[in-house]
C-alpha cells in the first residue's frame, strides 16, 4: 500500500480499517484527502485479501467537515464562465459516488463529531455505527451552502424526506441517540466498544458468504436504490443466476449446505466477476441505465 | 378451480387461502410450483368472488426456498451462448412480478421457515404477518448466488438499504422479532393466532371498500413504488377520478356515507376496470412508462 | 395580502400561518379553495418576510376532505370524450404539486379530522404534527374512488408500501397515535400545545440558516424524492456550490462560524436564487429531468 498523507490503512483478518487521519484538524476534509480516498477504494476493490472495510477517524473526531483553515476558499470556484460538470464537480460527490460503487461492504464507525462532509461521506456506506460521543450535523444551511456529496439523494433514502428536511433546513447538530431513533445509525456504543462491534459486524457480513456473491449483491442493492424497477431487478438477477448458477461458488455453497459444514468458496472478486458486472461500471447515469434496459429487455418485458 | 399439484386453494367469505403445499419438502419452490402460482393469480384476478388473498405454507414451514433435491441443478442454466432475458429469466422474478400486478390485496402469513425464494416471494405482497416460529433468511450469499425474484428492488424499499445490505451480505437467518423491528412484518403471533389474524386483516381491507377502487389503488401504489413521480401520480389519479367519479360505485360510496349506512358497491373488477387500467398491463418497464408519460402528459405538465 | 374567501393568512416573526377557514364545513375542500391555495403559495414564495409556513384548520377540524354538499358533483367530470390531462387534471394534485415546489418549509399542524383530501394535502409538506384529537383517513376506497392529489406517490414514500396499502385499501380512519407509530406525523400534542410546538419547530428550521440555502435545499431534497440518482444529486449540488460558494451568504456563514457568533445572512430568495434554480421550475416531469440530465452531465458522468 502507498503511504497516504491524510489516511491510514491496515488490514487484519480480511477487514480493512480506513482511518481519516488528520487528528490535529479533526480530520477535516480536503481535496487531497478526497483524491486519496478514491485511490484507496480502487486498491480495496482490487485486493482479494480485503472482504470488508471499517471507516473511522483518528483521535477524538470522525471528520469535522470541509477544512475551513482558509476560510471560504474551499468553496470558492475561481473558474470563469458557466458551470461545467466535467470541470466544476463537487469533489465530495466524486468520493461518495466511488463509495457507492464499492464491491466490498463499508461500515462507518462514527467515533466523534461528523459534521458536513464528515456526515455525508458516511451515507453511501452500508451501515453506520456510532459512539455515544458522536455529534452529527448536516450544517450546510448555516454556512450559506447546500447539501453536497450527493447527500440530497442518499439522506432522503436513508431517513426519509421529513427527517432529512428537518436536519438540512435547520443545520442543527444532534447526538447519537437522535441518529439512532431516526435510523441513521444501526446502534450506539461506548467509545471503547465501537470498533470491536464494527469488526464483529464486518465478520457477520463476510464469514459465511461468497465474496463474489457479496460483490454482485452490493452492486445490485445500491443500483436499485439509485434507479430500479422490478423489471430491471429481474433482469439483473436473471443474469446473476445465469452466470453464477453454473460457477464454482454455487457448487460449494449448495454442497456445504447439504453437508452441514462451512463453505470454502473458491471464486475471487478480482478475477471472477461476470462480464456484465464489469460492464456495470458504465451504468452510472439514469440515461445509460435506460438505454441499457432498452437494449436488454425482452419484448415480453415491455 | 383446477387441481394443482403443489398448491392448495380455497375461498371462504371472499378471502382466498393460497397454500404452498409440498409439506414433505418444506414447500420448496420448483419451476412447476411457479407455473401454478402464475396460473392461480390469473384465476384470482378474474374471479369477483375473491377480494383478498392469504398466502401461507402447509405443515411447519412457509417455504424452504429453491428445491435442492437435485443439488445445484435448479440454478444451472444449460442454455448455450449469451444471456437472453426472454429465454433465461429467473422464474422467481416471473412469479413476484405477477404478484406485483395483482388487483387483489395479498397477505403473507409466514407460518415457519421462509428462506431464500421462500422469503423473497413475500416481498411484492402488501402485508406480511409472522408466527413466532418464523425463521427468515435471504441466504443467497451463502450459496454463491445473488438475490433473486427481483428482491434487490423490493427489499431495499421495504426495509431500507442498510438492513437489506446486512441481511443480504451475511445471508444470516433471523427470527420473527427481528423481522418485526425491521418492518419486514407488520406483527408477530402465536402459531394458532396467525391465520385468524390474517383473515381478520383481510376483512379490514375489503369489507367497507369498493373492489374496483382497491384494484385501481393497488396498481397505483405499486406503480409508484416501481417508478413514480408526482406528475405521473397526478396523471394516474386524474384518470381515476375522470372515469370513476361518474361511475356507480362513487354514487353508492357518497350516498351511503351521507346516509351513514354500509355501502353496497355494484361494480366488478372483472368487467368494470377503466380501459386505462387494462392498458396498464403493458406499462411494465421503465421505458414503456416514460413513453406513456410522454404521450399523455399535457404541455403544462412538462 | 388579498382577502381570501376560504383561507386566512397572517405572518408573525417570519412564520406564516395558513388557515383552512371554512369551519362551518369542517374546512372541506372545494375547487375555489384550491385556487386560493395556489395563489397564496405564489405570494409566500415571493415574500422574503416569510421564512416558513404552518398550515392548520380553523375550528375543530383540519380538513374534512372534498366538499360533499352537492353529493358526488365534485367528482363528476362533465367533459365529453377522452381524458385529457390539460383539461381534466384533478385539482388536488395541482395544489400538492404546488406545495412540492415551495421554496419555504411547510409544517402541517393537524388539529382535528384530516380525511381524504384533508389528509393527502399534508403529504408534500415537510413535517406533520398532530393534536391528539386528530383523525386521519385515506378514505377513497369507501367512496368508490382512488387516492388523489398525487398521494399514491407521496404516501408510499412517507410511510412505505405496506402501511400505505393497508390504509388505502381499507379506507379506515385512524388516530394520532397510529399516525405517529407509522411515521406519518413527527409528534403528537395536546390541542393547546400543537400550534406552539409548530411555531417552535418552524424557528428551529429557520433561525440559524440562510434563506437561500433552505430554498435551494428544499428543491433538491424533494427533487431527489421525485426522481433522483446519485449522479443527478451530484450535478445539482455541484451547481449549488459553484454558484453559492462565491456568494455573500457563504462568506457570512463561514465567518460567523469562525467567530462563534450568529450569522446575519444578506441574500434574499426573491432576488438571489441562482438561475439554474429558477430554471428548475420547468423540471417537473421525468422526461424533462432526463433530458436535462442528458444535456448537462459530463461524459465522465456517464
Amino acid at each position: 500500500m502507498p503511504d497516504y498523507e491524510f489516511l491510514s490503512y491496515s488490514v487484519t483478518d480480511r477487514v480493512a480499517t480506513l482511518l481519516l487521519d488528520r487528528p490535529d484538524k479533526l480530520n477535516a476534509f480536503t481535496h487531497a484527502m478526497g483524491v486519496e480516498l478514491v485511490d484507496v477504494m480502487d486498491r480495496i476493490d482490487a485486493d482479494d485479501d480485503v472482504r470488508a472495510v471499517v471507516v473511522t477517524g483518528a483521535g477524538r473526531a470522525f471528520c469535522a467537515g470541509a477544512d475551513l483553515s482558509d476560510g471560504t476558499a474551499i468553496f470558492e470556484n475561481k473558474n470563469p464562465g458557466e458551470f461545467r460538470m466535467e470541470r466544476d464537480a463537487d469533489y465530495g460527490g466524486i468520493v461518495t459516488r466511488r463509495f457507492f460503487e464499492s464491491t466490498k461492504p463499508l461500515i462507518a464507525a462514527i467515533n466523534g463529531p461528523a459534521v458536513g462532509m464528515g456526515a455525508t461521506i458516511t451515507l453511501p456506506m452500508d451501515i453506520r455505527l456510532a459512539s455515544d460521543t458522536a455529534k452529527i450535523g448536516f450544517v450546510f444551511s448555516r454556512r450559506g451552502l447546500v447539501p453536497e456529496a450527493a447527500s440530497s439523494f442518499f439522506l432522503t433514502r436513508v431517513v426519509g424526506i421529513s427527517q432529512a428536511a428537518e436536519w438540512v433546513y435547520s443545520g442543527r447538530v444532534f447526538g447519537a441517540d437522535e441518529a439512532l431513533s431516526a435510523g441513521l445509525v444501526k446502534s450506539v456504543h461506548a467509545p471503547e466498544d465501537l470498533l470491536p462491534r464494527a469488526y464483529e459486524l464486518a465478520h457477520e457480513l463476510i464469514d459465511a458468504s461468497s465474496a463474489v456473491s457479496v460483490a454482485v449483491s452490493r452492486r445490485m442493492l445500491w443500483q436499485m436504490l439509485a434507479f430500479g424497477t422490478p423489471e430491471l431487478a429481474h433482469e439483473l438477477d436473471s443474469r446473476g443466476i445465469f452466470h453464477l448458477g453454473r460457477a464454482d461458488d454455487v457448487k460449494e455453497g449448495v454442497l456445504s449446505f447439504l453437508e452441514k459444514r462451512p463453505a470454502e468458496f473458491p471464486m475471487r472478486v478480482s478475477t471472477d466477476l461476470p462480464q456484465y458486472v464489469r460492464d456495470w461500471q458504465r451504468l452510472g447515469s439514469t440515461e445509460a441505465l435506460i438505454a441499457y434496459e432498452r437494449s436488454q429487455l425482452a419484448p415480453e418485458g415491455v
